[in-house]
């Protein structure tokens, strides 16, 4: 059988020059490419990778398991998902999208032998999905994490990010912040893992200020919709009148808080201060007054998850890769100091 | 070699039965799918999709090429990329993103055997890419059009959506309305085809209303960012001071022209009228006020080109596949009356 090695031998060139060319990984000067054609044609070297797969038992073929997203995936999901199809291309390997919901299609897609690894996103604190990843043994990544932490994962570090977020309104003033979270319909512990880190996250952050201003946390949760958005607005207003500025992991509902405030006669920011979390400038600049957020790493982690998971692939990394990324904070003008009367 | 009609004997169901359980395309009943599992067990029936591509010279693997998204894909293009994955899925067959820029990259992948058929996304009207696709003999559909009409593809149908989105804002009154369109780094003719036909079709939709009022053409072409929308308000407040609406075509623009005109003194919809067209529900319920959009048919687009292809792949459709689909009108409240002293 031609090899590689006799294709590059032949075009006088590297391997790798060679592979750049055959996995399209890499730019290659046009005459060299001309070379290598013709060493390809005038050896007959198969390019097929279906042929090659079964050489090598391999597929170079990764699997991005997500949950049917058709009706509104937000706008932090897509920059993962792209980002992750082009890291793995970049390294020479091909990203397919499943859309599954269902455990056992789940593993019967795995069993089926057309991927190499899977990458996983929308985890859940205890999910029975990475329950099947170990089982099948295919080699994965999480986009998030179980309450396992030995598994490989890439996440927001969501304990940084609301520590950050609480402490830029600290830093104006604000001694009595409220958390806006998602309502899921998954049951308590199953539900996906930001939601909960979050509100961990959040009970730390206010711990000390909220013993010195004697009040219990301020949580809601609501649906990622703009009416979720509005019916926070409205429990903010009715249950936590005291609360000067809010954090929101909420991304779809951030629109609607600020729209229901306003129509509760609230300005922003003169009588509420508003930090949407783990979400894109895009969607800051979008809304009106410009929300003040903290920018998820979406387009570094996708890339991450596909890094990690074909370092595992390829035996580059020994340990289970770890990676926790915190938010970048992009100050709109949804912030400012709390008004003077609400103040204590 | 064992086949799947001897694993449906065994297991006494029917072939399809076999197929839904091994392709993971449809629930089966437990009972069911255990006496399949147990028949593929017994008879040694290899399930893996690398031995059955090289056995039917077909890997059932469609690859969805795009430009490299990674920076900021829109709303509607996510829509486009999950429902085709899902589509795709549900027939048996698995979808790649493949994120090309570069004309012979995609030669390359198509070239390596990997995929049975290719979906294009942001088809120019003079596309390079779609030469090399017929070149490629991959069989293929477009996600909008090139000039060629008769290759196959699914579009959004930008006559009737424009046609419509003018008529709606002619029904309060306006007469001097105004197109913002998304201005490219591409070369004339080389836009995506969407720029054009809209362009095309708002020239059509007000060429009567023009000549009454004895008026050139209003078209702003401006980025699609929220900078872009605020320059679009500028240029309409500086150059078309008696437009009282405007139709966009420009979705990423959509917040920054709300915003700019609000900034520049003009009230919405008092002042101005505006809506976005080939956008989603969800970003006009974004924005204050709630924009009046031209909902585009993204989730069904996806999955109806995936079809497409599929037909093809299958023989069930002789002649290319031509669907356009129109945008849905969804009223908001940024359309009202033009103001009394500006009708003329």
């Amino acid at each position: 059988m031609v090899t590689m090695r006799d294709v590059a031998e032949r075009a006088n060139v590297s391997i790798a020059t060679v592979s750049f060319v055959i996995n399209g990984t890499k730019r290659v000067a046009p005459q060299t490419r001309a070379r290598i054609e013709a060493a390809i044609e005038e050896l007959d070297y198969r390019r097929n990778v279906v042929a090659r797969a079964l050489a090598s038992s391999r597929t170079r073929i990764l699997a991005l398991l997500h949950p049917d997203l058709e009706a509104r995936p937000n706008a932090t999901v897509i920059q993962f998902v792209m980002s992750a199809a082009h890291g793995a291309r970049e390294r020479g390997y091909d990203l397919v999208l499943w859309p599954v919901n269902d455990d056992e299609q789940m593993s019967h897609l795995l069993a089926g032998g057309l991927v190499d690894g899977a990458l996983l996103m929308e985890v859940r604190i205890c999910d029975s999905r990475v329950d099947r990843l170990v089982e099948s043994r295919v080699p994965f990544a999480l986009i998030g994490r179980t309450e396992n932490d030995d598994l490989p994962y890439v996440d927001i570090d969501f304990a940084t990010t609301i520590d950050q977020a609480v402490g830029h309104l600290r830093s104006f003033g604000h001694e009595r912040i409220a958390l806006v979270t998602q309502r899921t319909k998954a049951a308590p512990g199953d539900e996906p893992g930001r939601i909960m880190r979050a509100e961990a996250a959040y009970l730390d952050a206010t711990a000390a200020l909220r013993r010195r201003v004697r009040r219990p946390p301020a949580v809601i949760a609501v649906e990622g919709t703009s009416a979720g958005g509005r019916e926070a607005a409205r429990t903010l207003h009715d249950d936590f009148p005291d609360a000067t500025a809010v954090v929101l992991v909420n991304e779809g509902a951030s629109a609607g808080l600020v729209k229901g405030s306003r129509a509760l006669g609230r300005s922003i920011p003169d009588d509420l201060s508003i930090i949407s979390a783990s979400t894109t400038r895009e969607l800051g600049e979008m809304i009106e007054p410009s929300l003040t957020v903290m920018a998820a790493p979406a387009p570094q982690l996708g890339r991450l998850a596909a890094d990690a998971l074909i370092d595992q692939l390829e035996g580059v990394q020994d340990t289970p890769p770890h990676l926790l990324i915190p938010c970048t904070l992009v100050p709109g003008q949804s912030v400012g100091p709390p008004p003077e009367g609400r103040r204590r």
